[in-house]
Order: structure tokens, then C-alpha cells, then sequence
């Protein structure tokens, strides 16, 4: 291990500049969701492919089916350093509904709080702009001081992380080689809370399903065929609200196979962070656990797997009144896995469940949104282990390892397809509001994120 | 009686300047429910007005906290005439979804539909400045034959009848005594088939009713919180689905009080039309009569409660997908009534269910929508069965005497407000599509309603 010390300080003598290339990057709506800003997609890219390469890194914009990817390497000063891959995304979450914001979701600022807490405010400052800027900017301080890096580096930059990463497995087949690495850093987490960093080791996997019900060729007048024609909504409503039990269980079938228990011991560990129902969803306005009966919200939001509806219509739904039956309604609903839950599986055993709900004279279609199983990663690592005192030397409180409740596929690809296991370091806080009006990054993630990336990287060459 | 021979021949010759006046109508597109069309709304009250003076009628726009009503008079020819109110009502429907109009829904026009049958195309054609239009064009024809009209008319079109006409009551009530006859002709409702004049007897009455339900202060991402926060759309979801048991009912506490079996004559009477689940349900693509289980369609229609949901929306409903667990969740919900069912006790009763199946954490915001008994007129008044011999004369087949699916608000107000009965004439049929994109009227409607309302008027005259 190295004196870091002068790197740290370079870093926080240049925090006003890292800033301002953050900023330049948050400004380019890069929504991967709505095709209307695939042009911002490949700016984004391109624009971090100029500043990779400024800093001496041989990067490239290349090209998929869907949104670019931006691929970039730089050797490491001593030949037998490791080798880790870099991952993050540099697509944002839609911003609707605009109203809600109170700042332009496009151009950032750095905004006091109070409590003595500056945020940097904009789409995709948290999720997931600003946490790969603390690596860039780490290297750049790096560089700047010591001339090189102390591990050999290769950069992947995804812009379809929003949007199921379409793209994604193709290229990381395509580009094995270029791409395998000793392990994959992946800074796309949040902290333990805002004294106490974290390294996430479980992480929920997703199948999203989208269901369209039809039921007449046509929206028909409530009052003529009410009472006789079949309401595709009524026949939605049924299905989704039998999706759950009155314990809040899932019910498909052979939905809970490959659910273990989590271990007596990471639960207890689990019990002593204090994160009740009342202060994790008091931050957001609500106080009783909706989920399964009997679990903490830890164990609901890290270790139990869930279906949720994520947006549903039909019939008219403007301003007024209009009694209608409508001809279609639809719903998009995603599972989150733990364990070793099938996706496959999960998705046909819930469209099997829906078809058994149609009417013979009624048609459904599903579109399919993506699927990842859940990840379960060694709790004890060398690598792990390293990261873990890199970070609480930096950090107030010492790190913790935790689970995590929602998905990043990306650690399963790198797992099944590069052999790669994944370090899961990132500095994001819940009231972050990520996919919300108002994201937010605290400035301290940014700074301190930058600092512990340098510190990472010191204890990673260390023999 | 008078030979009506002349004045139908000449109501013949003018069809072409008759189908050009309702075109000007259908052109004004006067949706009331939409605050962006409250000029055009207007527009057709003061078209009416121009048109009605210019028969001789004394006709004015009057305004209401609203869209204004049209009220004109003309006398009969003879003194002791009686004294009838028409009503019809000006405004129409919302279009959309417009990219599924095969015809500009304000540009009308006539189309050969193939099996002799011509329709007149557009919004509003049927439903209902088509079938207003005809009583305007009878009286034009028995003025230009006659000179005079044979009863005494009162008119009333309202321009809020698609909007749960919230000016009516107190309109009636401040102008009572000019607009009191000895009973109303209403023309909003349909033949009983191609062949086959009806009156309606019966009808549904509404409630209607929206809610909102709220979770989370804001939208949350469905990994992080999703297992512990409320899900509004889950909420909503178990609520709409709980309001029917696997039988159809309706579960809502007392929600059958006042509902009597139909006779059984009546619906002996019902059975000989020969309106199958097949055959109604065909017309749309359907096939299973999916309301209450051992009912008829006709019964399920006519004289059978219902609850439908007319529209729902919560969360993310546009292209791709986007975990997130919305804020709030909502549903527009009718409830159609028969006999005696009490609007408000059933607004009330569905409303404590609502509460009682909100979370202590989430709330429930409820707007009203509306509300109306259903009626039951006499099966054998006088004035009924002149008109019904009128109508036979006309069709090729003798008319019938029905239900009705829909709601009539104004006939209950005319009974309970100016202590008048109702004839209930109209010549709409199942297939326009009212309500709808590609809203039609038949040509043959249009013009055997104007014959219809000749030979009514005169057999309303005679002794």
C-alpha cells in the first residue's frame, strides 16, 4: 500500500472541476426508456469517450442493436497488478411527471439542504451518473499525482441499463475476451446510511411482464351492454388482486422455489443496523409494512421476493366522466427473486395463471421486460475484505456488508458469461429519489465516493 | 286524425335539406365534458336557436352556471290541444382514442355500409343531435303542410347530458312553470331493431363515482421499497375486484334493497324478442354474458344492478417500463340501478367499503360523478299507446314496448320536478356505436324518425 494521502488531496483540491464534468454529463437527457432521445443516448457516450480519452484511457464508442456502449482500457504501472472491470450506466430514468420537479431535471445544481447537507439535484445524478463519475474522477486524481494507475483498468459504460440492457449479453459475448477481468467493480449502490458505507453481496433479481387483456372489438356504452359484456378491467383487477395472499405471499405457483431462509446469523446481523418500518418508510410518507406478514422491512426489501404492480390502464381516464366499457386494459408487473427463484419459471407459471383467468371470449398478449435471477455473492472474500477497510477508513462508520433490493443484472452476466465475480461499492443514499422527481446525489457521495474509489484502487494492487 | 300523407311526402322531398341542416349540427363539436370545447358548446345552443326561430318557434340560449339550454315554444294550432315538452340534448362525447375514427368524427358524411344500409358518420350523429334533429324536421314538414303544429310544443336541448348534467335540476326548478306541459317526448333512446320501433318503460339509473388513492409521498423504486411500502394500484386492485362475487353480484352492503324481480310476464314478454347472449354479444366480438350467473342479456341489461369500472390508471403506463411503486392510483366506477335502489345510500355504501380497505398510512380521495334513480314508467298509458300505434304504422314491424340499459337522468327529474311522465321515443340502434370511435346513424333512422314523429304528433293531437 501506498501514502494515498497526496492523491486524496488532489482530489479535493480539484472537487470544483470534477463537479463541472459531472454537470456537462447530467445535462445530456440520456432516457433509454423513450426512442424520442436515443440521439442524447449516443451524445452521453460520446461524451465520455472524449473525457476517458483526455485522461489517457484508449476508449471507443461502440455500437449495438440499441444505445451505444462506451468501452475504454489503461494499463496499470505494475505488470502483475490485477485487472478489474469498471461498470456502470450512463442512462437515466424517464423524468414524468415534470410538474413534480422543483429544479430542471437537466441542469444540475449543488443546493444547501440545510443540516449542513449539499445535493447535487438532476436525472440520473444518483442513478447513475454521479457514481461513475466518482470513479473516473478517482483515476484522474490518481494519474494526476502518481503519473499511472495502480491496477490495470477496462471501462464499460451500458446505456441501457433503464431499459433491460436489450443490448448487453450480445456484447459481452461478442467481446469476452476484451472485456474479462480478475472482477468487475460495479458502483450502482447506495450506502448503509450517510455515515456508514457499503458493499452489497445479495442482490434481488427481475422479471418484468407486461399483460394487454382484450375483451370487445371495440369500447362499448356501460349502460347498453353493462351487466352482460365482459370489462377487461374487471377481469385485470381479478387477476393482479389474486396475485397475493391475505399473509401478502405470492401465490403462482411454485413461486417461492429456490427461497431459502435467510441464515439466522446475517439476520441478527441485520437486527442491530436499526432500520425499522418507521424510519425506513417514514422517510417517504408511510409507517406499516404492506409486504409478507412477520418479516423486517430488511428482510421484506433484501432477502424475500415480491410482485408488484407497476402501472396499470384502462377505460377513460381523462378529466370527467365517460361510461364506458373499455376494449383493452393492461398492466405492467414486475417479480423481484432471491435466492435461486427460475425467472423462466416465474414468467411461465404467472402467464399461466393469467390465461386461466380469460374469459373464451376474451384474448390476452404479454410482452416480455427483461429477466435476471437474483445474485448471491461471498460474504468474505480477499477482495470483499479489502474494499471493506479501504472504505471504513474513509468513511465515519465502518462498512457494512448488506443486501440489496433491487436488481443489477449486470452482476449475474458477468458471473455466468465472464466468470467474473462483482465488487458492489456505491455511495447513493435512500432518499436519493431515484426513478422520482427531484433525484437527488448528496454532494458528500460525490466527494467522499471519489476519495474512497482512490483508497479502493490503493488496497486492490496491495499484495 | 288528419291525413299525415302530404306531410310525410313532403318531409320525403326534403330529406336532402334536412340531412345538410343536421350536418351543420354534427360539425360543432360540442363536447361538454372537455373545458376546451365550452365555446363550441355554445355554438351549437345558438345554431338551435337560429334554426328553431327561423320555423317560427320562440326560441332563446339561456344561460345556466354551465353550457346553456335552448327553450322555444310554439303553439298549437288548436287551443285545447295538449302540451308536450321535447327534450333532446346538443352536447356529445370525448373522440378519443381519435387515431381509431375511420372518418373525422366532426366532418359527417353519408356512407353505403354495404346490405342497402347508408349511415350517416360522426360524432353525436346518434347520440343525439341525429335523433333531436328528427322532431326538428317533423315539425318543420307539418308547418309547411299545415301552417301550424297539432299540440302545443315546448322545447328543451340541453348541452350537459354527457356530463351528468349538473345545471338541470336548478334550470328546471327556476323555470317550472314555462317549461311544465302535460307530458315530455324524449328522444335519446333506440329501436329494438332495424325493423322494430320501441318505447322504453324502463331505465337504469347511475351513480357515478372516482377515486384516488395515495401511498407514498412520492413514487418509489420498486427494488428498494418494493415488499415493504404500499402499493396503491395493489390497494386499488383488491378494492375493484372485491366488488363482484364469483356469482356477479355486487357485494356492497345493501346494494340489492329496493331491487324487485321482474314480473313474470314481462319477462316472458322479453324472452320472444329473441335477443340471445350470442346474438348481442356477437355484434362485438364477444360471446359469454359475463354479468350476474342465470340471468338473460335483456335481463342483465334492463332490469339487473351493475357496478363497472369505467377507467383506471396508476404508475407507469408508457412505452418500456419503469420499476417504480406509484404514489397514487385511481378508477372512475358506475354503478347502473333499477327499482328502487337509493343513489345515495349506494354512494355512501360504496364508499365506507373503500375506507375499509385503506391501510392506516395510505388515504382515499372520492369524487362524485353524478347520480339517479331508475325509473319505471306506466307499460299502458294512453299517451303511450298512441304513440305505439303511430310508431307500428311507420315500421315494418308493430312496436315493442322495453327496457332500457342506460340512464335517462332527465326523466326522473321531469317526474319528481315538474310532475310530468315521459314518452320515451327514439331510433338509435345497438350497433352506432354511441360513446365510441366511428359513431354512426342510420340514414333510415334519421329519415322514418322524421316520418315517426309526424304520425306521433298528429295521434297525440286527436281526441
Amino acid at each position: 500500500m501506498t501514502d494515498v494521502s497526496p492523491i486524496l488531496s488532489t482530489a479535493d483540491d480539484n472537487l470544483t472541476s470534477s463537479l463541472e464534468r459531472l454537470f456537462e454529463l447530467v445535462r445530456i437527457p440520456s432516457i433509454s426508456t423513450d426512442p424520442a432521445y436515443k440521439a442524447e443516448c449516443r451524445k452521453a457516450a460520446e461524451w465520455l469517450v472524449r473525457t476517458l480519452s483526455a485522461l489517457g484511457f484508449t476508449a471507443s464508442v461502440r455500437d449495438t442493436a440499441g444505445h451505444p456502449m462506451v468501452v475504454a482500457h489503461h494499463d496499470a504501472a505494475n505488470e502483475d497488478a490485477p485487472h478489474v472491470l469498471f461498470y456502470g450506466h450512463y442512462d437515466v430514468q424517464p423524468v414524468d411527471p415534470l410538474d413534480l420537479w422543483e429544479n430542471d431535471p437537466f441542469e444540475p445544481a449543488v443546493k444547501d439542504i440545510g443540516a449542513g447537507r449539499q445535493v447535487i439535484t438532476g436525472r440520473g445524478t444518483a442513478d447513475d451518473k454521479g457514481q461513475l463519475m466518482t470513479f473516473v474522477e478517482a483515476c484522474r486524481a490518481y494519474k494526476a499525482v502518481n503519473g499511472g494507475l495502480p491496477v490495470r483498468v477496462t471501462i464499460l459504460f451500458e446505456g441501457e441499463e433503464e431499459s433491460g440492457s436489450p443490448s448487453l449479453k450480445p456484447f459481452l459475448e461478442a467481446n469476452a475476451e476484451e472485456l474479462k477481468a480478475d472482477y468487475a467493480l460495479v458502483c450502482d449502490t447506495g450506502m448503509w446510511d450517510r455515515d456508514t458505507p457499503a458493499i452489497a453481496a445479495a442482490l434481488r433479481g427481475l422479471v418484468g411482464e407486461e399483460i394487454v387483456i382484450t375483451a370487445a372489438d371495440r369500447d362499448l356504452h356501460s349502460g347498453l351492454f353493462g351487466g352482460a359484456a365482459a370489462n377487461p378491467i374487471h377481469i385485470l383487477t381479478d387477476i393482479l388482486s389474486g396475485l397475493h395472499d391475505e399473509t401478502g405471499r405470492v401465490t403462482l405457483d411454485g413461486f417461492y422455489d429456490g427461497v431459502e431462509e435467510t441464515p439466522a446469523n446475517i439476520k441478527a446481523a441485520w437486527e442491530t443496523l436499526g432500520r425499522t418500518a418507521e424510519t425506513f418508510l417514514g422517510e417517504v410518507g408511510l409507517s406499516v409494512p404492506s409486504g409478507e406478514k412477520g418479516r423486517s422491512v430488511l428482510e421484506q426489501t433484501w432477502a424475500r421476493p415480491t410482485a408488484e404492480v407497476n402501472g396499470i390502464i384502462g377505460g377513460y381516464t381523462g378529466d370527467g366522466f365517460k361510461t364506458v366499457i373499455a376494449a383493452k386494459a393492461s398492466a405492467k408487473v414486475s417479480f423481484r427473486l432471491v435466492g435461486e427463484q427460475n425467472p423462466a419459471a416465474i414468467r411461465e407459471n404467472f402467464r399461466a395463471y393469467v390465461r386461466s383467468k380469460i374469459p373464451a371470449d376474451c384474448s390476452v398478449e404479454f410482452h416480455e421486460h427483461g429477466a435476471s435471477p437474483a445474485i448471491q455473492l461471498s460474504y468474505d472474500s480477499p477482495v470483499l475484505t479489502k474494499a471493506k477497510n479501504a472504505l471504513s477508513e474513509e468513511w465515519p462508520k465502518p462498512a457494512v456488508v448488506i443486501g440489496m433490493g433491487g436488481s443489477i443484472p449486470i452482476v449475474g452476466d458477468f458471473q455466468k458469461m465472464l466468470g467474473m465475480d462483482s465488487l458492489l461499492v456505491g455511495f447513493g443514499l435512500t432518499d436519493d429519489r431515484i426513478h422520482s422527481p427531484n433525484e437527488k446525489y448528496d454532494l458528500q457521495s460525490f466527494h467522499k465516493g471519489i476519495r474512497s474509489w482512490i483508497r479502493i484502487l490503493d488496497a486492490l494492487a496491495a499484495k
